[in-house]
């Protein structure tokens, strides 16, 4: 008895609003899942959110390890957030503090690690040893996957591709320097892209500004999906652009990692080969040395927002 | 007698105009080499030349092993090379082809990886577990070590950031592709970089100009070194300005594998601080993050152009 009990873990998803916690078993199906909102201007405060749920799925489970995986910088120790954009987290020892109230292991891991784990052990990914998900939602994050282990870097923080420079002077990013590929590559860019195609151009842009009340500024992703599925030209223009950046960036990736295996989550990728299809035309081009190696699948990742939960559970299971 | 006998390793440096083969000891000691001129035109002819160096050197001592090293792309078994920019081989079974001839286990290695694993074990960047060697010659190599260990990717092709794009449409590449990094921070864009200078210029590129018998094209990177050097001010120019693209691309490198260490080798780190002072300071300014993380240090590499062979050879004793 002891023994199936013991195969269960927690996985918790620290967002900007709202705290998930879920339990999650050996074969990564979450069993509950639980949220709660995030003070996320307060550090003690999210700690204290975390145990709240972290107790409350206690009483009910025996579980034997917990998993917390945040956005942001998390040192290669699995202890501290050293950095999370959207928290007030800052050198945050989240690990002991978490520990101190619920009294069972925690590990600390990146979002886009921990969904990358996830993919690889349980989702798109399953069986490949080279992999690299890269989430394309507001921004851009990225988990890496190596000889079948998840790949942290010297210091924790590997994995950030979104900041690689593409242009030189391009267009200011929020990590305060220019031309980051997320600022070309991720929903942000096709929201900026298709708002200045309808302020430029509002004949070429009538459905999707018809489906956003005539207003460019209140384009947003959905809009540009819904019009893009329905054949727009200018929306799959959009598509077009963005998931050409996003292409080229895969085959920057892949001279540098050569993985097996792209794996394209976030809640743009809701939009599947609308994304992916123009993704794979512009790999296929930028790919160095094309024509003497073997080419890199592209999927889309099937876990969806679970991803993060799932795989920092696994995580913990596994230390 | 034997235990000490078999300590013993043949490490082969297969370049595109001669064949340097060397006896290599646990240590990462020369015992012995000796240098044949590459058929390079002749994929048989290039492994029966390396089959006649290691056979000499068998004659003279007892080994274990052959590492091969050599530019290009190496499959993952580190068996066949795909594809050799240098060399005649196109999807060629060396490791099969010299084992016949030489009768002892035999294994191919990228020559940049060689190096990279050689650095890593007994030069530049001994005790670091993640490391990126970027050799910076006519233009640019790499090779991978994370977690300690030698990073091959998917299909052996891992380690090829010189073809990275950092400027779309930018110069074009002997790759096929445009703005790849090799165009902006090699030995060649270094050269490029001095001769247009000299040509637009030559009242400011004198002392170069000098150096060269007044000839713009006949500037190498050895004039630009010693105007450099001398304190002349076109030269350092052009060494701010290939550093400087030099540290860009180590700041992108960081962002995606944050590295504790990179080591930069090949014959332009012989300029030393006047190449890395500029990468230093762009590697700074590029860094996304940097006030929230560690700094990776960046080296010269201290093996010099034995590195490859230094490396195969220990490669080939692991297996």
């Amino acid at each position: 008895m002891k023994g199936a009990a013991v195969s269960l873990t927690i996985g918790v998803d620290v967002g900007g609003t709202k705290v998930a916690a879920g339990i999650v078993d050996r074969q990564g199906h979450i069993l509950e899942k639980l949220r709660l909102p995030t003070p996320a201007a307060s550090p003690e405060g999210t700690a204290k959110v975390i145990g709240d749920a972290v107790l409350e799925l206690l009483g009910r489970h025996q579980i034997e390890a917990v998993g917390i995986g945040a956005a942001g910088f998390v040192d290669e120790t699995s202890s501290r957030v050293l950095f999370a954009p959207n928290l007030a987290w800052r050198e945050e020892a989240v690990k002991k503090h978490v520990e101190e109230r619920v009294g069972v292991p925690v590990i600390v891991e990146n979002d886009a690690n921990a969904a990358a784990w996830a993919e690889v052990t349980f989702g798109a990914a399953r069986g490949r040893r080279h992999v690299m998900l890269i989430t394309v939602g507001t921004g851009i994050g990225a988990g890496i996957v190596l000889n079948g282990e998840l790949y942290r870097g010297r210091w924790g923080i590997a994995g950030e591709p979104g900041h690689y420079r593409v242009i030189p002077d391009g267009r200011l990013c929020g990590c305060g320097n220019r031309g980051c590929w997320e600022q070309y590559a991720s929903g942000n860019a096709l929201v900026a892209e298709a708002r200045d195609f309808a302020r430029r151009s509002p004949g070429a842009a009538v459905r999707m500004l018809q489906l956003a009340g005539d207003s460019a500024e209140k384009i947003t992703g959905l809009e540009v999906s819904q019009a893009a599925r329905e054949g727009d030209a200018g929306a799959l223009r959009c598509f077009d652009i963005v998931g050409g950046w996003l292409g080229q960036g895969l085959a920057d990736l892949a001279a540098i990692l050569d993985p097996g295996c792209f794996v394209i989550g976030g809640g743009v990728s809701d939009a599947g080969e609308l994304l992916l299809g123009p993704a794979r035309e512009a790999f296929s081009h930028g790919l160095t040395g094309g024509s003497h190696r073997e080419r890199a699948e592209i999927r889309l990742a099937e876990l969806g927002a679970d991803a993060g939960l799932i795989g920092a559970a696994d995580l913990a299971r596994g230390r």
